[in-house]
């Protein structure tokens, strides 16, 4: 399958930041502006990148990316700070853009500073190697720890888009970070662009948790620079369902190969939870019981444990009447009404359900009309390996 | 060392409920009625024992105590609760008590029901065999799966105090509880005692986290009966700070005692958090490093991965500079300022640190009064092991 979407253009370079010689530096451009929106990381202590390109974001207006990979210039200080504002006046200046219509974004080791000299010879080298088809390099060039380069795309008669990611969690130390990049060719509202990127994150890369942690550097950028010619898309435009399908569809693609390249994952598992009093209250007995270890441990062990469930339900802090608590795994109903379910061929069913790559844990508190859902991993001896034998 | 208390008898008899045949029955009594308080889990999907000896302390008094393991009675709705109330029954009927004077509990498999006839025998067993130094097999006969009995005792020539604990978190699947059990021949004004228990707990108990789950079972409970023969003790009476201290001090020992058994640890850490807005800001950054698996497999792998803490540090949702940040690792500095101390004594210090038995970990704010301890343990394969491998 070709990626490509009109008027992009993306490299990947090796500058050598990564001791390995991998491809560690990815450009991506637009050939005109694009309007711009963005989810960063919540984390109190965001690393200098995300600061810049949140300032650069102020005018909703972007025209280039540059990613590297290999150190994350977070803990960096006043150092850091210029060296991410020179990385993207660098860029600016080689592409004839102004430092604010470039977004910058570093992944990798913490409180180490980047080499410069690198990567303003790799700058200047994915200036030159930029192309159409630049995705499946750049898409490799923001890799940390993954195993695989991430990509997904819709294609339809009016527009294109397409997106890349790095992992999510579960990554090698001082690595944690969730990077994805959208590019349309749509021209899309700038205040509307940013609802349905929160909308669609808030179903997709939000609802992927695999071990609770928030890096210093997550990042969602989308870009849509009109290269198809419409007339720029608001809520009410003709075309604003399919744009905003096709955003939660990229993103939901990038989120579940997140989930399913984590370090150590066998296994990954949908929560749905139903029937709570709101969607927040829903969300919560969801997050809840995907972060549960015991839970976690037990997808890895293939075990139905209900028992393990509704613990972590209870302990989620919201309020529920225990007389109605249901849990179903693969749709075989394990507890109703609060009670065990006295079937041998539920429990069968539920034990062959948890040893398939993907599970489905259906909790139900019947007692409104509240749903969210959550996609979780296993955690098993790869995780331990990889996050407890690396030393710094 | 002789564990004894002045007008208290316990007993353990091992009664067919654990198939190993080891002791799965433990009886307390106190020779006369005692103000009792106590501490149970917040879960909301709390046992049938949780409930009954909620109703039961009402008056805030109590005589016995009756334990099983081997079984939870938890998810076994009204068949359950019949079965706890009974259980007070028969052992007050023994004890020629009145049911409301007994406490019950019961941790283990979750969702069977009790073998009520085995429990009858075990608990009529029990009575006989009550004596002033049963403590030891008590203690025994409240574990899971607990590798060794845990017992702690303050005594001063004005009174005695002897707590028994079981178990916490990272423990066998659906057998995740805590539960100790505190008397004294001190008489003390039942609501002083509350007030204490709930210092003593939040400072030792609830400051311990394993894998951040809440058992559908905990319970601390604290027996003053005053054969001392003191007048009952106040906020204000002069032994007061005395039985405040002997009862933190008591608590501190059974939450140490049940972090090192934790399955699986080899190493625990404590995470000390300075200089937040507020000290429940402070306990906020405490619990998200203390749970986080980063944290928690750094701790396993020994590796002084200041890194991962900054990253819970800024997860933890509590507003702070992050130009003022400061981590130290077995006191040795590592992070000031936001940044990197560049200084390879301070990181061999820390690597030394990191290889104890017991790990400090500071955290430092700078941004206001707040403090918070929390207590921690690794995660590592004897975790996944003993919380995978074993299938229900």
């Amino acid at each position: 399958m070709a990626y490509r979407v009109p008027g992009f253009r993306a490299a990947g370079v090796a500058c050598g930041i990564k001791p390995s010689g991998e491809l560690d530096l990815a450009l991506i451009t637009s050939d005109r502006p694009a309007d711009a929106a963005a989810v960063f990381t919540r984390n109190r202590f965001p690393g200098a990148p995300v600061i810049v390109s949140r300032r650069h974001l102020r005018g909703r207006r972007a025209q280039a990316v540059v990613v590297n990979s290999g150190i994350s210039n977070v803990a960096t200080g006043a150092q850091g700070l210029q060296n991410a504002r020179s990385m993207c006046r660098q860029t600016a200046s080689l592409l004839g853009l102004r430092a604010s219509d470039v977004q910058v974004s570093s992944t990798g080791v913490i409180g180490e500073m980047l080499p410069m000299d690198r990567i303003a010879a790799g700058i200047a080298r994915a200036a030159k190697e930029l192309s159409a088809t630049g995705w499946s390099r750049a898409a490799r060039a923001i890799l940390t720890t993954d195993t695989k380069p991430k990509l997904a795309q819709v294609t339809s008669k009016r527009f294109a888009m397409l997106g890349i990611a790095k992992g999510a969690g579960m990554v090698m130390p001082n690595m944690a970070t969730m990077l994805a990049y959208i590019v349309t060719d749509l021209a899309v509202d700038a205040e509307f662009l940013r609802d349905v990127l929160g909308e669609a994150v808030a179903s997709t890369f939000n609802c992927l948790t695999i071990d609770g942690e928030t890096s210093t550097s997550d990042t969602v950028l989308v870009l849509a620079n009109g290269a198809a010619g419409n007339r720029p898309l608001g809520p009410r435009s003709a075309g604003a369902r399919d744009f905003r399908k096709a955003l939660a569809d990229v993103s939901g693609a990038l989120t579940e190969k997140l989930a399913l390249d984590g370090e150590g994952v066998t296994r990954i598992a949908r929560i749905e939870v139903r029937g709570a009093r709101s969607d927040r209250s829903a969300d919560a007995v969801a997050r809840k019981v995907a972060n549960s270890l015991l839970v976690k441990t037990a997808l890895f062990g293939a075990d139905p444990n209900w028992g393990r469930i509704v613990q972590a339900v209870g302990a989620a802090g919201v309020p529920f009447s225990p007389g109605r608590l249901g849990i179903q795994i693969g749709g075989a109903e394990l507890l109703r009404g609060g009670q065990l379910v006295a079937s041998s061929d539920s429990r069968r069913r539920a034990s062959l359900a948890m040893r398939r790559k993907r599970v489905e844990i259906g909790v139900s508190l019947g007692t409104g009309p509240g749903r969210a859902s959550v996609l979780t991993t296993d955690l098993g001896y790869g995780y331990v390996r990889i996050n407890a034998e690396y030393t710094t």
